[in-house]
This record gives structure tokens, C-alpha cells and sequence, in this order.
């Protein structure tokens, strides 16, 4: 193994030492180090900014897409909001240390279900180094260490933001390796780190590309909070509202096309199509919107043909594929078929139906007369998110802190022995 | 493939079926099912002992130990217990549907975390049949769905209780299908539930030995709810209360020797030692226990000298390792070092070493004043366990029906869309 694998695996070690301190640290010492880091970050604006640079530089001469660069660039502004984002997690409440239960036996034990960090993380994430603060920020608050593995493309970026947060969790008497951050760009250091870095890591969230969490979903030997695509759908029911659907489907498909959240295909009742989706369809289309329909839907509006891989496509584009189905069922039975279990939402007056939908789509989200772009942690009020899971294990739907804690049962006796 | 195997295959699609009817079936329908689950095993009590006996004779040829026939073994008292913990289940709170918070954003959305089944749950174990109605009807009870893998030894008793089962499920009304067991003795069916089934399974509980968990552990491409083993810690703190410390030790090492909550190293405080040492080894050693103690231990009771294998050792016998640290400081970093995050428990009159210890202390359960040996489901008021979890994420502790849930979010608007 190489100097810098060996490394590597060294900051598994080292996130452990740190992790036995910062779980215990009070709630208060992790808040100050928050707001410190938040003062260094910006402290180290022209580092910070400068080490960016050379890495927008580096990746343009590698000839990355213009989308691309824009993700990965920083600015002022851009500098600015991830300070920003430092202060509110700052000012969160803190999820550690809560009882969630607590209950007495009849023999007097007194049993107590309490919140706990779960240890450390690891974030595999792509060109965006604001996932760096974020992410650091929110696995602190909620006690946990983290181990940052960002794209060869940020690296220098990242080191950079992770000097600075690391300040600052000295500043408050806490480990500097409660942040770590891989800094070789060598590619079997992502190896080491879906291995577990040596039994190190509790949970590992890639953030990025289909290419990058499937390897992720695929390779990794730890638990891991993710989701590979959101192949979300707004289903207009029967009794659905005119003008609320169409608002809905617009907001839905088109305020921001390459989100999770973003539908991508619309089902449309039989029942309500012939007076409601020409006027859709004319919207979307007037927005610039490809429309990709099947017969029925053709039938009501000049469209493309929808083919199966349609309904299979996270276009992240302004691309919707369109369905008439015959009622809620049919409408279920799609979204049971080729949905990814992220975000489903139904367009109704009908409350059984709506009562219906939501109980039954097994998705992490599930919204009524609402648009599925609601997905999103700030919009749920959690503050930030370190991303957004489709798992069904222990977090699902966006990762706020409160779900970066595990729990344990603390149990108070009076000498009690088992009979 | 051969057509065994095709069929284990195929129970994984079958489940995902019966999974969505099962998932939005009401509460009162999944515990008519439960009911009638305890009354057709109740029913079918002489063809399922008919086939326990071939199971016990099979082995009994191969030579397999006492004590393993003896948790293969069904007796009409075995068999009623099973009945009753079918009832129990029956007859306890419903964990479906039950809303964990709600609250309002400023846009007027509103949005609910609201529990449901996480889908289809694989149990692979060993010898004990009642294994498969308590797994089978703690699935059903949190809305699951199940696939037994029974020991090669046990597979007869657990077809003849897996075909009452689901004669139980069909009387409600639910699919046969939420309780499948695979009939096969061949290996590879473990390894096609390790690999999930084709994607069926979300959760892989394996209950037995350590060679079994150790495989599950290494092998699976699923989440899984286990422990490997419980290399539990009774600290006896220098302000312990001497009769609480006798009482608590001798029933947390001796009451059952072979469960998972049995203490395994006891710590006694070097300020108290003296003391209490003694008096706690002389009784240990009349109850038949063999002690193995370090140098500070050996000097204050005649005793065997411990090894560094023994802070290790699990071992599920009449044996106890016993180790003088000089502080709770020093027993905590003893059990961070060799724990195995299972159960630790602290005697002591002091609240701010029972705070600390509560605090720091990283294992699933911590107690404080009482045995070690109160690690269990029923205990907890559970009505029963599917197992014990050291993994973080999702249950940790005695599985209940409770941690056999996930949770979605449900968001009402009336139309709104995102700025």
C-alpha cells in the first residue's frame, strides 16, 4: 500500500479518537465550534477562493462542460451563503441527548430511549464544495466525525475549506479530526473508504452522479444514506382542481429541471384528461418543454410517442413523459412499477383518494396538491441537508441532523437482578 | 440454477406481491391474522411435533450435541409458550401508521412523519423452531412481510409451522405469501438471501451462532439488524453499595450463562476492591464459577491469572474475568476497548458516575444498579424480540415490532408551488 493509501486509512483511526471526544462534548461546545468555523471559513475567503482557482483552472484544461465548472466554482456570494449555512446549523437545536421515550417497569426499572451520534461518517461527494461545509457542519451538530473524500477535481478547494474548519474546531477546544478530508487524488482511496477505512466508518452518503452512487451502492461494505435517482411523479386525480394542477405540474416539471425533486412523468385520469391536459400540455410546451405521451394522450395533444424506456428516465431536463390512466389504482400500480421511491405526488380534492395515495405509495416523500420540488430539507424546515435517501433504513427522505443520531437505551435500577 | 433455487428466487417476488396488500392492510385485519395464526398452530399441534420428532431423530443421527437437540426439541409446553407469544403479539399496540411529529412551514404546508412497514424482512437461524413464529408474527404485526431460512436441522418442524401460519393468514383474508419459508436444505439458498433475493429483501436478520452472524456480517448486500456477540461489562464503581454490587454481579454473570446479556468481565474499582473483591469472588466461586483475574484481582482472592485473550472472550459458561481499574475512566476505556457494544451495566451510588457512565459508554444498553441480564425484549416490555441489535443505524437493542417500521413523510398543501 501506498504512503497515501496508509494515510487514509489512518484518518479511520483517527476519526475514532476523535469521535470517543466529540460525543460526549456538550451541546453548547459544539455550537461554538460551529459558529468558529463559520468565522474561519470566512476568514480564509482569499485562500479559500484562490486554492478554487487553480482547481476551475485545472478542470477547464481537462475540457469539463460549462455546467460543470459552474458547480464546482466558487465566488463571493457563493463563499458568503456556505457561511451562512455554517451559522444556522450553528443555531439549530441540537439533536443529541434527547430522550424519544422513556417508561417504567413494574419491577422499577426505569427504561429511557436517548438520542446518541452515531460516530463517523463518510461523505463521497463530486464537484460542489459547498457539500463540504455542509456536510461537516451537520455531522457535528448532530456529534459525529466526518471524513470528507470530495471529486479529483475540488480537491485543492476542499483542502482549503477543510483547513479552515478545522481552526475552527480548535478555536472551541474540539479535535481538528473530528473534520477530515482525503487529499490524494489517487482513486483507491474511494476503495478504502466503501471498504469502511478498517471497520472506522458507521454510514458513508455519496453525494454526486448516477456513476458515482451506484459504485456506492453496488461496492460498499458499510450502511449508506443515498439515492440514485428521483423518478418523481404527479399524478392528476379525478377529482382534481384545474388551475391547482396546472400550477402544480408546471412548478413540478419545470422551476428547476436537473433536481431530485423534479417530476418527470405526469399521470393524468382518464376521467378529467380530455378537458384538463390540452391545457397542461400547452403550458408546459409553450415553456419549452418536450412532451413524450402515450396514445390517449397523443390523442389530446400533439406529442412525441412515449416509449417504455420513458417511463423508466430521469431526464433531469425539460423532457416530461405523460400517461392517461384509468384511476388511482392504475395510477399506484405505475408508480409501484417504475418509481424510485423519492418523491410522489397526488393533484385532488377527492381526501380518500388523497388518504389513499399516501398510505399506499411506498415512497420517502408523498405529497397532495402540493409539487413534488418540496423535496428538499430546507424546505422541510430541517435547516440543511447532507442529502436526500430512498433507503428504508433509519433515514429516508431528506438527511437533516436529526437523522445523523442513533439511540440507546439507558436503564436505571435500584439493584434489580433478573429472577 | 437449479429448481430449488429458482424457487427461493421466486419467494422473494412473491413476498414483494403479498408486501404491498400486507403493507395497507388495517391494523385490526393483521391482528384477526395473529390470532388465527396462534390458532392454527394450536390446531395443527400433533403434525407439527410429528415432524419435530423426524427433525430430532435426523439429528440425533448425526450426532449432534444434547444441548442442541434440546433447542431443536418442541414439547406441548414448548409448543403452547409459541401459541401464547402469538397471542402477545397479537394483542399489542399496532406501530403502523402511527404519526411521529407534524408540523407546519410558514407556506402553510403541512407535513406528518408517519411510521410504516419496511417491506420484507429474511431471517436466517439455527435450531430453535420458535424462531419462526416469533419472527413470522413480529414481522406481521409492523406490516412486513417474511422469508424463513431454518437450520438444515430444524427444516421440518419449521414447514409444518410455516403451512399453519399461513393458513392463519388466509382466514383473515391476507396473502399466505407474508410468511414463506424456504424448504430446501441446500447451502446456496443462504447465500441467495444474502445477496437479497433479487432485490426483495430490504433487512437480513440472522439469529445463531457466530459462525452464522459472522458470515451474514461478511457476506450480505443487505442491511442487517444482529449482534455477533455480547462481550458485556458489570463496573463496580468505588461508591457502589456493597449488597447491590453482590446481588447485581452474581445474577449478571450466573442467572443464565449461556444468553447474550450474561456479563462476561467484571470491573471492580481499585478504591473499593479490597473490600469487595473478595467477598464477591468467594460467592462466585460457590455458585460453581471459575474466575480469572489480573494481578490486582489474584492479590485479593486465590483465582486463575487472566489472559489478554480473556477481555475477549465471550464466554457463555460459568467463567468471569475480573479486572481492578483504577477509576471509572479507566473501566470505561477498558469497555471501549473490548466491549462489543451489546449491554454494560454500572454500580454505583454516585449520579454523576452513573450520568458519565450512561453518557459515554457506546453500547446499545447501559444500566445503571441492576443485572446485565435484563438485555431482552420481554424485559423491556417488548412482548417479544426478533433479536438483539449492535449495529447504530435503524433499531439497536431488542427488535421489536416497533423498530420493524421505517417511516415516510406525508405533506397536505393546497396548491402550493416552490418559489
Amino acid at each position: 500500500m501506498s504512503e497515501n493509501l496508509a494515510q487514509v486509512l489512518s484518518m479511520g483511526a483517527q476519526a475514532r479518537i476523535a469521535s470517543r471526544l466529540v460525543r460526549v462534548a456538550p451541546a453548547q461546545q459544539r455550537t461554538r465550534a460551529l459558529a468558529a468555523m463559520a468565522r474561519r471559513v470566512q476568514a480564509a475567503g482569499a485562500d479559500i477562493l484562490a486554492a478554487n482557482a487553480a482547481d476551475v483552472q485545472q478542470a477547464r484544461a481537462a475540457g469539463q462542460s460549462e455546467s460543470y465548472l459552474d458547480r464546482l466554482q466558487l465566488d463571493p456570494p457563493r463563499l458568503a451563503a456556505m457561511v451562512e449555512a455554517l451559522g444556522t446549523i450553528a443555531a439549530a437545536p441540537d439533536p443529541v441527548g434527547v430522550t424519544l421515550s422513556r417508561w417504567r417497569r413494574p419491577n422499577g426499572l426505569d427504561f429511557a430511549r436517548v438520542t446518541t451520534p452515531i460516530g463517523v461518517i463518510g461523505v463521497i461527494f463530486e464537484s460542489r464544495p459547498n457539500v463540504a461545509t455542509d456536510a461537516a457542519a451537520l455531522c457535528l451538530r448532530a456529534g459525529n466525525c466526518v471524513i470528507l473524500r470530495a471529486g479529483s477535481d475540488s480537491l485543492a478547494s476542499v483542502q482549503a475549506l477543510t483547513t479552515a474548519l478545522r481552526e475552527g474546531l480548535a478555536d472551541a477546544g474540539l479535535p481538528r479530526d473530528c473534520v477530515q478530508s482525503i487529499a490524494t487524488p489517487d482513486r483507491a482511496a474511494v476503495g478504502l473508504m466503501l471498504e469502511g477505512l478498517g471497520g472506522a466508518l458507521d454510514v458513508l452518503i455519496p453525494r454526486g452522479g448516477k456513476s458515482l452512487v451506484t459504485r456506492v451502492q453496488s461496492e460498499a461494505r458499510v450502511p449508506i444514506f443515498a439515492h440514485l435517482e428521483g423518478l418523481c411523479h404527479t399524478y392528476i386525480h379525478a377529482d382534481a382542481d384545474a388551475d391547482k394542477a396546472l400550477a402544480i405540474t408546471l412548478n413540478a416539471k419545470l422551476r428547476r429541471v436537473s433536481v431530485c425533486g423534479a417530476t418527470e412523468t405526469l399521470l393524468c385520469d382518464a376521467a378529467i384528461a380530455p378537458q384538463m391536459l390540452p391545457r397542461i400540455a400547452q403550458a408546459l410546451h409553450a415553456s419549452g418543454c418536450q412532451l413524450r405521451g402515450d396514445a390517449a394522450a397523443q390523442a389530446l395533444h400533439p406529442m412525441q410517442a412515449a416509449q417504455e424506456e420513458d417511463w423508466r428516465t430521469e431526464y433531469l431536463a425539460p423532457i416530461l413523459a405523460i400517461k392517461v390512466v384509468g384511476d388511482l389504482d392504475a395510477a399506484m400500480a405505475h408508480i409501484a412499477q417504475y418509481g424510485s421511491g423519492h418523491t410522489d405526488a397526488i393533484v385532488t380534492e377527492n381526501a380518500l383518494a388523497a388518504q389513499r395515495f399516501c398510505a399506499e405509495v411506498d415512497s420517502a416523500i408523498v405529497l397532495v396538491n402540493a409539487s413534488t420540488q418540496f423535496a428538499d430539507g430546507g424546505e422541510f424546515g430541517f435547516g440543511a441537508e447532507i442529502g436526500i435517501a430512498t433507503g428504508k433504513l433509519h433515514a429516508r427522505g431528506p438527511v437533516g441532523a436529526d437523522q445523523l443520531v442513533t439511540f440507546k437505551y439507558v436503564i436505571h435500577g435500584t439493584g434489580q437482578t433478573r429472577a
